[in-house]
């Protein structure tokens, strides 16, 4: 039911993702006098779907707390949750009120052992192709073990989405020398850098190494992510706005943009906001994919393929011992005397 | 002495700016046997100008410790801000050592009464137009009062830049909702919003904000801004990158660039860092312009043309008159009974 359209692009949007993947299967919550028109156009979709019911829809505008208060057991977000605690289904997409999704999730679902705050992961592209980027804004603020606890689930999420075996995991700072930014960062390093997990950790990260690519995971606490990401959808826009203008400008522009057209072609696509439609909500005990609210059909698509992408490659397991050979070692570490002296 | 290049770049790029300001004269602080030959190639230049010889310059790689350790009184940088400090010179120019640059002009110059902690600004380039967003790094963390002589200084400067009466702020926060982001910027929020200093506060805007130039100042600390500006720098490149490639890939893109090439040209110029090359310490009692290390003299000349402007409209009188406003007006509001309970 959410998003700014609601079925109408949830539907199309999964029948897109049923082609692709013809072994997945659909439930969808919400008001069935809505979805059930929708879903009629799309018969292979529909035979791999069900629909449960509910009045209950929690609102784009609904603080947390009310989502909460009105949705709790019956809105058709918690529901889609109740389903995957209860293993009925693999993941839970939604487009809805992403403060009212965190919230209900952490109830729902509740944290993984290990993880004490859920991150928001987003796929980045990048001139090497894409890298993950987590917290993009679930949660504000960050002490250096939570910041260590993202990088470990980013990096099991990049195993899991790129299929690469020791992904390179950076921490986002200012300055990359080890003496340089926040005191929680340099303090994150230090764990990531004596810690005996096997991540690759690469150092400390500046804003422009997101866009060079210079590391598959990207790690910041959720402030920091979310100014980053919309600062860069910003700059974007505005290039995008400053090409079109000057195209518009004169003959010739116009000209050579009719011929450079496969140009602008490969460049829309690269830069495509659908194409990498679908942030995780990484630290729960479920899988729950974020689409954007205003995405269409492809978008949305997009955001189920990543689920199911995770989920047949195993994401919550990878997270899961990531987090669990992690505490082991932080206890090993904090009962050794001489790492308490060196610390 | 400073930045990649010393003199070869600095010579030439004030010969530039003193070819578009006729008035202005020219103090060189370093050594002679390097600037003097460059100078001497202008003569136009060489005629306003004048050379203060010392063998101590900054090295680009010391810490702000050690620079201050061998080049206090005696570098290059420190005698330029001592021509600061005595009135010798409206305003220092320098594409060295960012932190050694910045520590040095706190004790050189201190800070002016009302701000307690030097900020970065920096020029950005937006849809419509420039903005200035500051802290981009001066300082890492700030608290509600000092964003809040930020955003005085940061207005003072838009007024002596855009020759605009009544600049638009904005807080950088992450949700435009009153309630949203961090505390200390709902702080700063609420004394911008209660004060009866003459700023035209919008209120927060989000990272796509800045591209989209919706204020004309944007108001953040220095971890958050240099991460925006590092990040947007990165897309930039990556977006001229995948433009590029997708050019080159085809015989028909080849043709169509040739056509559209003033179009690119336009891009290029809109978003050449040479243009908005320099950032500006505010809060210090003297004019200081950073150069980007890496510029070339078109970029230097932009940086010494964006002080000649901030000098001849009286930036550092703007920003005192500004901090005055808001300390007595923070007295009285403090010492007001009924306000405490409110707040």
């Amino acid at each position: 039911m959410g998003g700014d359209f609601g079925p109408t692009v949830v539907v199309p949007g999964c029948a897109i993702a049923r082609e692709r993947y013809p072994d997945s299967r659909f439930l969808f919550f919400g008001d069935e006098q809505l979805i059930r028109p929708v879903l009629d156009k799309h018969p292979d979709l529909a035979a791999v779907s069900e629909i449960e019911h509910t009045d209950v829809a929690v609102r784009m505008d609904d603080k947390p707390s009310q989502a909460l208060r009105h949705g709790r057991r019956v809105s058709s977000m918690w529901l889609a949750l109740e389903a995957v605690k209860a293993g009925r289904a693999d993941l839970m997409v939604s487009a809805g009120n992403t403060g009212a999704l965190m919230a209900m999730s952490k109830l729902c679902l509740r944290m993984v052992p290990g993880a004490e705050r859920p991150a928001l992961a987003a796929i980045w592209p990048n001139i090497r192709g894409e890298g993950i980027v987590l917290d993009v804004g679930a949660t504000i603020g960050a002490d250096a073990e939570q910041l260590v606890t993202f990088a470990v689930m980013g990096e099991a999420m990049a195993r899991a989405l790129f299929g690469i075996e020791k992904p390179t995991v950076g921490l986002l700072n200012i300055g990359v020398e080890e003496v340089k930014g926040l005191e929680y960062i340099r303090a994150a390093g230090q764990i990531l850098r004596e810690t005996s997990l096997p991540i690759n950790y690469y150092g400390f990260v500046e804003g422009d190494d997101i866009g060079k690519g210079t590391v598959d995971v990207v790690v910041c606490e959720g402030f920091t992510g979310n100014i980053a990401l919309k600062s860069t959808e910003g700059t974007a826009k505005q290039l995008a706005h400053f090409l079109r203008a000057g195209m518009r400008r004169g003959l010739l522009s116009r000209i050579g943009f009719l011929f450079a057209k496969g140009a602008f072609d490969t460049l829309r696509e690269k830069m495509d906001p659908r194409k990498s439609n679908g942030g995780v909500f990484l630290g729960l005990n479920g899988m729950v994919i974020k689409s954007h609210g205003g995405t269409d059909p492809e978008g949305y698509a997009a955001a189920v393929s990543l689920g199911y992408h995770l989920s047949r490659n195993d994401l919550m397991n990878k997270i899961g011992a990531g987090l669990e050979t992690f505490s082991k070692d932080r206890v090993s570490t904090e009962a050794s005397p001489a790492e308490v002296v060196n610390s």
